[in-house]
């Protein structure tokens, strides 16, 4: 059973950057009481595919994306805090997206969906907040493009929260990101089955969507954890399935597995939206500098928490983050890990974070 | 008009992993003029796309792809040294490859190619080497994946060359590096149009080498060039021809750019071949282990050139390749270069290159 709710936002949704959305359905999930207005709530923006399941209920007992993270006793105390989770405007796991009914046409939006912002993102995120009745949040928290959407959040609503922490995540894209998800795009854009974002939802563009897949494993772990875990490994002969140009590496098999996993599970319309989304976002846009984006904060404290090896969003981009908030906010603290699975250690090195998310919730 | 000669290799020629060529044929062009038996001869081996056209002469005014290299008066001086560049076997441009005709059949290789491997084409290298009467050579030299053809052609003939050079190479592929041209093999091979192999020449699986030649950029050059080149430019409102998922930013402005000018100039099946063959190439299958490997080398000098931001051949390799030879080669030179092109400095950073190269061609 799922425990995710949603909340409709009446009327029309006007978009960061054009464009209209009537009525979109934006949603959540939560663990936790509230106590008072929103002074123990925590609003958590996730990365680019998950869902709100961020973790585990009486309701949802499936394992979520962030299970070592929240809960009773754990990091992000459920006993103590009411955490929220946002599954993105554009996303499949319930909020409006491009795979959503248009209530004007009474088909899919596909690529007719207008252009998608983290600012976007974060209005989602917004009206949950206002749905639930808060008016002051403990914490704002993202992942990944979570941690730009949450960045968003704060510099549009600067009222409402006291916290901020932001991991793995960044003011903008680099060109080296943006060159990868560009290409991850084209991969899904070149697959005939995409037909121009019009195909049969039960039959869409695997093929290009394996290859972003495994393009997006290259960027999101390390090339240091594979030479250690992989290092030139071959797989046994009885269980090989390659041929002569791929399959005989261990790492080549762990990259299929990783795409067979991932397969099915999103639709590849709004992967597509919330990967440009990702290069969209820039923080400077805000005020017209990175500077004056840092000004219209109104925070207290702020933690950034980056990983030596991720290479997506690399060490010296936390830090320019780090700095610009430390101009700011009372209390700024940068945590530089030295995890060896890149990107992707928020969701795999939980023994190197959980610390660090404890230290700030525990204050 | 070429100045490429060929030679050919009379009879059957046995593959490294098994399957024998009938009479290859290796393509190769030569600067400067031979002295004694061969005492100022450099034989040098490419990376994965040139041609053996490495510089221009008079027989061919077209630039060569190390133009600022090899010449009169240049590191490589063709006043003093006889320099031989070879087409690798399996490529496109003069070599036996999969786009060549199979005598047997009368039709294109294509598939029917057996396995290549860099000791194949170090064996391309050495049928060179005897068809024009060397018994000796000053150095051997090799960029990228050459450097890796190249450290297999002094370890099948240790009583060749008295010198060594590898530039931006390795001992033995990364898992990372694996990963990155499997993936590029997985795009070409899932373009409808490569048809298992056989596809019309003249409609050759453009959609999937764009892709590919994308990646390679992204691999070849360094986020770091990128971040100060591009930062977030936009291309002009007029030149644009993106829509809303690419085609906005300057860097996929450059890729697209980059990719037309790849495509068209190297066959799709040799492209498969030659990125396996690197991937395959280890140097501790010579002996045992790397060090047994190094063991059987007979060089008096080598020198390791290695570039800071290579993420492809990254620094650590560099490091224990020059290494391992610093053991049994009496000189050995590592030089650590701080370009910011990333593995492709050494066809773009020539400032850089040439007084290192230039040093160990003047003694």
């Amino acid at each position: 059973m799922s425990a995710t709710r949603t909340t409709s936002i009446d009327g029309p949704f006007a978009m960061h950057r054009g464009g209209v959305l009537d009525s979109p359905t934006i949603a959540y999930e939560t663990w936790g009481t509230l106590g008072g207005d929103g002074e123990n709530a925590v609003l958590l923006f996730t990365g680019l595919s998950p869902s709100a399941h961020a973790a585990s209920s009486a309701e949802d007992p499936a394992a979520g994306w962030w299970e070592e993270m929240i809960g009773s006793g754990l990091p992000i105390d459920t006993d103590r805090y009411f955490v929220i989770c946002i599954n993105s405007l554009g996303s499949c796991f319930g909020s409006t997206g491009p795979a959503s009914i248009d209530p004007a046409t009474g088909a899919r939006y596909r690529t007719d969906f207008p252009v998608l912002t983290l600012e976007d993102v974060a209005e989602g995120g917004y009206a949950v907040v206002k749905a639930l009745g808060l008016t002051k949040l403990h914490t704002v928290i993202g992942c990944s493009m979570g941690g730009m959407s949450a960045l968003g959040f704060c510099v549009r609503h600067p009222e409402l929260s006291e916290g901020f922490i932001s991991i793995s995540a960044a003011t903008r894209a680099l060109p080296f990101s943006i060159a990868v998800r560009s290409l991850q795009r084209e991969m899904i854009r070149r697959d005939p089955q995409w037909q121009g974002g019009d195909y049969d939802p039960a039959d869409p563009p695997i093929g290009g969507q394996r290859l972003a897949r495994k393009l997006g494993m290259i960027t999101y772990r390390s090339a240091e954890e594979w030479e250690h875990r992989f290092g030139r490994e071959r797989i046994s002969v009885e269980s090989r399935s390659g041929d002569m140009f791929s399959g005989d590496f261990a790492i080549e098999s762990y990259l299929e597995a990783q795409a067979n996993r991932f397969i099915g599970q999103f639709d590849a319309n709004c992967y597509l939206y919330l990967s440009r989304a990702s290069d969209l976002f820039d923080f400077a846009e805000h005020g017209g500098s990175l500077e004056s984006g840092f000004g219209m904060l109104n925070l207290s404290r702020a933690l950034v928490i980056g990983v030596r090896t991720d290479f997506l969003f690399p060490i010296h981009q936390q830090q320019e983050l780090a700095d610009g908030l430390s101009r700011v906010v009372p209390e700024t603290e940068f945590v530089r890990l030295d995890c060896i699975k890149g990107h992707d250690s928020f969701l795999v090195e939980m023994d190197a974070f959980r610390p660090v998310i404890s230290r700030f919730f525990q204050r």
